[in-house]
This record gives structure tokens, sequence and C-alpha cells, in this order.
């Protein structure tokens, strides 16, 4: 899933997304409820409707933006109160609340509230956001509608084995449609992020959804799909090209190089972009990074989306095919 | 013609620009000059290769940004010396040197390098721009290459009827490819810019193109093609699109505007927009500037350009069927 934080992907549209053959995008509940508000969004029909995006959209549960972005929150034991980073405004988040927004928001699956540590974090803070996250639960499955979004829990415990076994075994009971390994996230550096991947998937249930928020690049998925896990959003294909990072099967690169400046093919040649982003020239996206025009960081953003769902595309086919070693091969150096 | 200073119209790509149906870009001979510089863009094989623009393309002499934006400009009887705003280089624009750098930068028409007052001016500053400006024209057209780009004359004489008629008389004479009314742009007052128009275009060689340079809002074009002009420029629709404002065929409307907060028809229903922007609800486009997304100012930037794509062809069809009183009357609130 791109990552369209206020219902958008930057610099890209619904039609974009379309064309590069997504399935799902995520959006943020947090942004959403703030601007234009769950209540706009509700009489407008829904997320889908004003985006304009008929594939399926999934929203985290507003809880991990209120702990990073709000400018005061506090957590309980019923929820979180925060102050809008907008306006200032105090606002009250329960699993409750959280739960009947993305239903307002009328997405086709929501994100239980969760408590969701800082990483890393003691033992002893890990087994509390555990607790907390098992208590709020079922308070999530109680907001379930007909006809209002999927549910999935989200497994914490941290870097801890028994928690995540714990875990895992709580929620794995509990009606959920879906599951999440909480905790592990982008900027994570691989030798703390894989082990404990490689830990929580096969824990969750195997006949339902198992999801890994926020990661990755693309040796990070390779790493999750091969633990078994079969969702992922991230942010980096999206925030990477603004940053003028190409995603290649050579690996990344940087496209500000002076080594593009009077490229005409292009910087990777076994990568087979879209004609919107293959009939333009690495100098002439050099250029346009360099003269900070909009259609720059468009034109990487496309790219990037393009290599990621190639690559998804790829490894579901991989799976089919059975051709999982040709597949490790090909994405080597990406 | 859009207006791609950089080589490239702010928020789309040349992929856009054909979609919208546009022939023409011009783009500006003082930021290509300075970034990515002429030289290279030569070497590339020229800026349509570069911008990968099969349409054709009109420069600027790279005068009339030498003396609004270099932080040092001095003007003398062989040319301008200027530093760069970029870099505080130093540099030398002389007639020849304009075009040769448009010759280099591979464009099908070149404008003529001229002295362009300011506005208002003293009836002696215009006839002192003018003068200069003759005594510039043949230098311009001396360095008129086989293959290379057509080259194009500009009438200056200001607001003065005798200065006008001399500056045509004088340039028409000429073997420019097409002319030029000068000293005529964005932002000046109708009441000051269309008596000048009325008196200017006609005197204008009527068997070579006329061109408006810097023109205008939809009622501008309209009554400067009723004094016979042929070609415009114009930064309006995407400088306007970015602050906010669609061209409608009821107005100019603020995009911003509460009113469109849950808006799903479009906001002008006579108007018809190619699927690309017409599937997104005013209530979407709202949302994406309040959010301050990207995307809001590239859908703006594509409605307005449709819109003046469309006039233009609607103009030419008019033209040609003698329904120029219906289309007057089409365009009475636009």
């Amino acid at each position: 899933m791109p990552v369209g934080t206020a219902g958008t992907v930057k610099t890209v549209d619904s039609q974009d997304l379309e064309t590069l053959g997504f399935q799902q995008v995520l959006a943020n509940t947090y942004h959403l409820s703030l601007r234009p508000g769950a209540d706009l969004v509700e009489r407008f029909g829904g997320l889908h409707e004003l985006m304009s995006w008929k594939g399926s959209i999934l929203t985290d549960s507003g809880g991990y933006q209120v702990m990073s972005l709000s400018s005061m929150n506090e957590i309980d034991d019923d929820g979180v109160t925060f102050k809008s980073h907008l306006d200032g405004s105090r606002h009250r988040l329960t699993p409750e609340r959280s739960i009947d927004i993305q239903t307002q928001l009328g997405v086709d699956i929501a994100m239980a509230l969760d408590e969701c540590p800082p990483f890393p974090c003691s033992r002893e803070t890990a087994a509390r956001a555990m607790e907390r996250t098992h208590a709020w639960a079922p308070r999530n499955l109680s907001r379930r509608t007909e006809g209002g979004p999927a549910i999935f829990g989200i497994v914490q415990g941290g870097v801890h084995e028994d928690l995540r076994r714990e875990s895992a075994a709580f929620l794995g009971e509990l009606p959920f449609d879906g599951f999440a390994v909480g905790g592990v996230s982008v900027g994570e550096p691989t030798e703390m992020q894989y082990p404990v991947v490689k830990l929580a998937a096969p824990l969750l249930p195997a006949d339902k959804a198992r999801y890994l928020m926020g990661v990755g690049h693309p040796q990070d998925i390779l790493h999750a799909v091969a633990c078994g896990i079969d969702m992922f959003d991230c942010v980096l294909p999206t925030r990477m090209a603004r940053h003028h990072v190409l995603y290649t099967l050579r690996g990344r690169v940087n496209a500000m190089n002076a080594q593009y400046a009077e490229m005409k093919s292009p910087i990777d040649p076994e990568s087979a972009f879209p004609a919107s982003t293959g009939r333009y020239s690495p100098a002439y996206l050099r250029h346009l990074l360099k003269a900070k025009e909009p259609t720059g960081a468009r034109l990487m953003t496309l790219h990037n989306l393009a290599f990621y769902a190639r690559m998804m595309e790829e490894i579901r086919a991989a799976i089919t095919n059975g051709s999982w070693p040709e597949l490790m091969a090909r994405y080597a150096n990406a």
C-alpha cells in the first residue's frame, strides 16, 4: 500500500495509482479526522468517494500519529487525550472512537487502536503496552458493524519472544479479520527488525491476512514475505522520491548525482517503468530536481511506485510459480 | 502557449500537455542558459529532446528576465551585462548572443533581443527603447542559420501611436518571420492595455504571425484576437492555479471557498474538462489545497490549462465558421 496520509498519495492522484496497478492504499485516521473531518467525509459518502478511488482503503487507528504528531498527549487505561497539531484543539481517542471514525470514513479495513511503545524499550514497557493493547482489543471489536470495515488486531511484545507468543495467542483467539505485527517500522535497523519479524510473523493465525506495518525497503519486504507476511504499507517509495532517491534493481541511486547530468538512457536498463515516466531521461529528471520543479518530485514518485508495484506483482507470481530463489537473485541488489 | 520557464510547465509534464492538446510551449532563455546551460542542452540534442516534447517551442530573448530577475544589470548600446540570480556569476547578453543561445537550445521560434522599457514610461524613454530595439534588430537577424529557429521581431513604442507606427514600419521591412507587440503584459490594467493592442496589432504585417507577449485573461485574449493577434503566451492559467483560482465560463472562482467544501458536481457544469481532472470533486480539490498537497496544485493547473486549450480551439473554430459573436457571448463572463 502506498501511503496517502491526507487521502492522497503525495504528488500523484487516484488515476495514477490505478494506472500503476495498486489495489489498496493506506490513509491516516488522525489526519483525516482533523481535516476535512470524519463527519464531512461520511456525509460525502466516504473516503472512496472523496478520493475517487475504486480500490481498497486501509486506515490506521490514529494512535501512532497521536503519540508522534500531536502537541500534547496523555494516555490512560481508557484512551488518549491529545491536542491537534493543526489548531491545538483538544480531542479524545478511545478504541471505540477509533473504529467509529474509521467506519465514518467508510474504509475497507480498520486497524484496532493499540498502544505502540517506543522502540527500543524495556521489557517492562513492552509488557505494559501489550497488556493495554489486549484490554483494548475487545473494545475495538465491540464497534464492528454490519457493512462496516473489517477490523485487524495488532500484536505487540517488542523483541521478547515470550511476549510475542502471549500476544499472538491472546489476540488470535479474538474474531479479528486480520492481524498486524506492531512495533516494527521504518528506520529500524535491519539487525533489530529481522529477528522480530521472523519471530512474530509465523505466530499470527495462518488463515487470516498478516500485515507488517510501516515496512520497508525492498529487502525488508522480501525478508518479511519469506517469513509469512502478506501485506505492507510504507512511505519509503514516495518519501525517498522527494529526497531524490530512485529505487532500481541495482540499488538506490541519488538522481541528483552529476553522472546523470547528460544521460539519455534509463538509469536502470533492467527496469521497465510505464510510459509516463519512461519517456523522460535521467538528465531531465536531474534538471527538474535541481530547479526544484514540482514535476521532478512527481516523476520520481511515479518511478518508485512503479518499482514497488512491479516488485509486489513479481512476489505474488514467484509464490505461485515456486520461483522464489530466482526472485531473490533478481532483487539481490535492490 | 503555456509557460515552461525552466523547460517544464509547473506541476505538469510533456505528456500532460500533449493530452491537453497544446501545440507549442514557451521556455525562458535566461533560466535555461543559466541552468542546465545552453551548451548542455545543445549536446543533449536540444530542448525538445530534453523535455521529450514533440510540439513546437518558442523562447524569449532573455532580455526581460535579465532586467527583472538578475541581481545587477547594465544596459548599453551593445547589450546587457548582468549577474545570475542563482549564483551571482557575471554574464553578457547581446542580440547576437541571444539568438546564438536560442539556436543552441534548438527551438522553433527565437525572439529578437529588444529593449523593453518599464510600463508606463515617458515618451522619451519609450522612444529611446524603440531606437535601441531598431538598432539591435539587424544584429539579431545576422545570426539566423540554415535549420535554426525562425526569428520574430518585437515592435516597441509604448502607448504612443506615432512611435508604434514608426516601429512597425521599420521592423516590418526587415525579414523577420513574425512580429510581437512588445511592452504589453500581465498585470497591466485593461484600460491601458486594450488601446495599445488595438493600435499596435493592425500595424504588424498581415502575412506573418502576430504575437502578443504575456497576455492574458480570457477577455484579454478575445479582445486581442479581434484586433488581429494570432499567438499568446501567458503564466496566468498556471500561476493562478497555484493561487487557488479556477477559470470557468462563469468567471474566476477561488477553489478554497467554503461553498465547495462538500460539493460533488463540477464547479462549472458548462465546462467539459478531461477525465484526469473531471473525476475529482470540488470538495476533494478544496481538501487537497487546504492540506497543501502538491496534487492540489497539479489538478488546478490541469483544469486551467484545459480551459485555455479549449478556448483557443473554440477561437480558431469561430474564426473559420464566422461564429465570433456566439463565441463572445459564450465567454462573456469568463
